[in-house]
């Protein structure tokens, strides 16, 4: 089936990246078709738009795909101009914005991964780089508002989804998120108060129970 | 010592993340201070600078640090806008080129290194993963004169400098990129014609006997 929008999006409902991309369209009000993915059996259209890395999401375009989902906020920010922009207007602060969006996917998403999926030395180790990660984005955030400071951003955007992980996060690694990094948490809590975020978000428990499941499907860990 | 110029790039010159960011300044006329940095004994600068990752290049511009290569170029094109820009103007050509450049950071880069490192069937496993992503990016590239057209561009200066890793990754792959690969290969030479290119590449014997140090340091591989 062709799609019959102007914009598509191939998303699959509990993906913190997918919800990334709902996020900026909700901001920008674009009207689209959400298209679910069943990951088990990935659509032709799925494929087809995203030969690379065959993942969602995936924004259709004017039939044209576009994926990675930092990659589509910027689209979706340089495309639908209206409304507050989503990146600031100083280029040294378009730069740090970009810098911290990269960072949640190469420092605290992967090393929150790797404490879910290890046991052991490998898990401590993997837990005590993950803190030290959200020391570091906690710094960063400080007594702002949002992370761009009034303006909620792409940083917000990159890094709103996975507040949803945080139980998870606790469970497995026997600690409080709200005890260590409250700012983070306060942060988290004002985001929800958006209506782009808190339709776009994922119920934490369900969150954990997918992620549980998975766990030991993947890696026999309870 | 604090910077005198009003931009300053720290870097080590094999760097193929420091070269990208030369031959943007240099696409753009940059005038600014080269600073080469001992990575086996880091400036109390660039730690100050980069104190999440600690790594080079860092360009200070005005007194402010921005990191990640490509992040970097991305701020040369909007802060230094006379010339021909290095991202399109379209926004679906720039999601396009921000997405291959990022590719060659996630698989070209990540496989290759991969390949370098291992023996066995790791190794084999790497290589075949690089071959593969080699193969994609060609296809990307197709028989244009770069790969953004007839604009020399972010994805050019992503790869260009992997070019100079070529002789190392066909020794240790026991493979040849020129024949596998001629497209590429020949594009690499187009991007050389550009002063840009040539004066920031360092030559590829060098760049192999110190990788061959490296990878004998490291991992004791001959």
């Amino acid at each position: 089936m062709a799609p019959e929008k102007a914009v598509v999006l191939l998303d699959e409902r509990v993906s913190p990246f997918g919800q990334r991309v709902r996020i900026a369209l909700a901001e920008k009000g674009v009207e689209h078709e959400y298209r679910e993915e069943d990951l088990t059996n990935k659509s032709p259209l799925l494929l087809k738009s995203n030969p690379v890395y065959k993942k969602i999401p995936v924004l259709i375009h004017n039939g044209k795909p576009i994926c990675e989902s930092l990659i589509i906020v910027q689209h979706i920010d340089e495309v639908w101009v209206h409304g507050s922009p989503l990146l600031p207007a100083d280029p040294y602060e378009r730069a740090n914005a970009r810098f911290w969006a990269d960072f949640v996917d190469k420092k605290i998403y992967d090393s929150g991964a790797r404490m879910l999926r290890y046991t052991g030395e490998a898990h401590e180790e993997a837990k005590e780089e993950f803190l030290e990660n959200l020391k570091l984005l906690e710094g960063e955030l400080q007594d702002k508002t949002y992370f761009g400071g009034e303006n909620f951003g792409l940083v917000d955007i990159a890094f709103v989804p996975f507040t949803t992980w945080f139980y998870t996060f606790e469970f497995y690694g026997n600690f409080s998120i709200e005890e260590e990094f409250p700012k983070l948490v306060a942060w988290g809590k004002r985001c929800m108060e958006r209506e782009s975020v808190s339709k776009s978000l994922q119920d934490p428990l369900e969150v954990y129970e997918l992620l549980a499941y998975l766990i030991k499907k993947k890696y026999g860990k309870v």
